[in-house]
């Protein structure tokens, strides 16, 4: 069994506890057979799991964690349990190359200290960045960053976001020349805050970065295909993200109200029914569940709390390509080749 | 003609120009023949409008003014010409008392710049915030703000926004005790920025105040029903509102995409228009178009710059019912019981 493509799963983490996540592992499996596994956490609960998942049985090791990080345990307090606890145990093995990388639903603050500790930054990063992809009305997904790891960020964070935003859209969505904008109240110079805006002086004057920086842009055309790259610190990314998210939930549940509100619309609705689900597909924050932490050694995916069964799938999917794709060691050169962002403009 | 009833329509500012913004008065007063309107800006294109708005002439006054403020101009340069813009004299027209309220769709920045100048803040409010309604699942409308008045916001302020917000929720929507919630990446307490913890702090030990705190809202849940205002800092809640009407009309075109991409879905349209037609009525941004500054001894209404004439006349009679209930009087009294602010618990 080649570890290079070994996907270590915290199975204690996300709200639906150790079905949905044993579950999402044997989907992933069974949508790619040449997946391998490494399960972590409480050993007598997965083994009662496998039972009903004979492929996934044999297609991974198990390895037992006593304990489990709570959702709201502080993140001071979680790193202490790195070696006792499922979270810890999945970052281990990412570290010492067991695993290509890991998967956890669990608590993001905690999962986050823990990586960066354990695998450390990418020479050049200050902090890493969560990002995730995101449909567009373009040809492209688009990647977002960062969706909640750094509540506070500063402009040099900001311009490292974009360099690692840019690579992951070269790298996994094949973008050769990914256009970054950054995340503002208004697309003039003058708007926004100073971090903001002192980074994208920094950006304008950075035109040898492997991304073509085109200022600005505002909420309201997130999903437009204006940009390849989004960027934002954590706290505003993750506002953008969850209103988009919960937009979209409010108004599939207006559809549905309205579409029972007559005879004739239920009519119609039954004849659109393909459609909908076309629109559900494209919607279903579960078809775009995963987002990695960028700039540590190492990959660490998460998969959001509230996801199924198929959201889990989706995330154990996401990590397996960022490690075929090396997603590390390329951001690691491209930040080599931008001299370890001592080449950014200050 | 009574002055209290009387709305002051900066006629220049907004996207759609003079044909836009004399359309929605004319709209506005077709709705309500009672309003009165003072329109001011480029005095022969006003004339030139009003020809085919017959009733709107016989029920507006007409003021020249000979400059305009541009949408990128800045809000220190814009200030100074108060006296001889459109926008600078629909402002002096409500501190003179020669109107009740004052709507203008023009630069925000400089609008609440040159607003703050003339009327001032009430006693007890540092700075002014801009508020809107939004559509919610549940029985009531929510009152959001900041929306973009202020990038950058201490914790008194927010607790400020807090009480101004529960006042208009009381006053225009006729909310008893309003639940207010603070917008942040997570609902525990440890969550979010310094300033968020420490307004929520002052707000849980501020149990005399007319509101009901109930902690932090995501901003997945901003239209449940689960608050009736919702408080944030300008950057953020501009974010939010931004995100929530972009993905609205995202998942329109998408609608609109999959709807007409069979020839049974086109029937199922066809058949389902009445549902449709409630959506967009429900979504449309213009229905809820005019955002107030509140904490200003006086009522300015924003309207979208990219409003059309339905949501021009939807600010217009906004600003006409902020009137009417006597929105200034009272926030300015609800502050006097509480002490001008100085009752909140530091």
């Amino acid at each position: 069994m080649s570890t290079t493509s070994r996907i270590a799963i915290d199975a204690m983490g996300g709200d639906g506890g150790l079905p949905v996540m044993i579950g999402g592992a044997a989907a992933a499996l069974a949508a790619d057979p040449t997946l391998r596994l490494l399960l972590i956490g409480d050993e007598a609960g997965i083994h009662a799991e496998l039972q009903r998942h004979a492929a996934l049985a044999a297609a991974a090791d198990v390895r037992h964690a006593p304990e489990t990080i709570a959702s709201t345990e502080k993140p001071t307090l979680a790193i202490r349990r790195a070696k006792t606890t499922s979270m810890g145990l999945v970052i281990s093995a990412v570290k010492s190359r067991e695993a290509a990388a890991a998967v956890s639903a669990g608590n993001t603050g905690a999962l986050m200290a823990m990586a960066k500790l354990s695998l450390r930054t990418m020479k050049g990063i200050a902090r890493p960045a969560l990002a995730a992809t995101l449909p567009t009305l373009g040809d492209n997904d688009l990647v977002m960053l960062d969706l909640g790891a750094n509540t506070e960020c500063d402009a040099d964070n900001l311009v490292q976001f974009a360099v690692m935003g840019a690579a992951y859209s070269r790298i996994v969505l094949g973008v050769d020349t990914p256009r970054v904008r950054l995340l503002n109240i208004g697309v003039e110079e003058l708007k926004g805050t100073d971090e903001v805006r002192e980074a994208a002086d920094t950006l304008r004057a950075s035109p040898h970065l492997p991304l073509r920086f085109e200022g600005f842009i505002e909420a309201d055309r997130l999903g437009r295909g204006e940009a390849d790259v989004i960027v934002s610190d954590g706290f505003t990314g993750n506002i953008a993200l969850k209103s988009v998210e919960g937009t979209a939930r409010f108004i599939t549940d207006l559809l549905r109200r309205a579409f029972t509100s007559s005879f004739r619309s239920k009519a119609g609705f039954l004849l659109s029914r393909p459609a909908f689900h076309m629109l559900k597909t494209h919607l279903d924050p579960n078809n775009h569940n995963g987002a990695v932490f960028l700039g540590l050694n190492g990959i660490i995916v998460k998969s959001h709390g509230g996801a199924d069964i198929g959201g889990v799938a989706n995330a154990i999917s996401v990590a397996a390509k960022l490690a075929r794709d090396g997603i590390t060691e390329r951001i690691t050169a491209d930040l080599g080749a931008i001299g370890h962002g001592e080449g950014l403009a200050k």
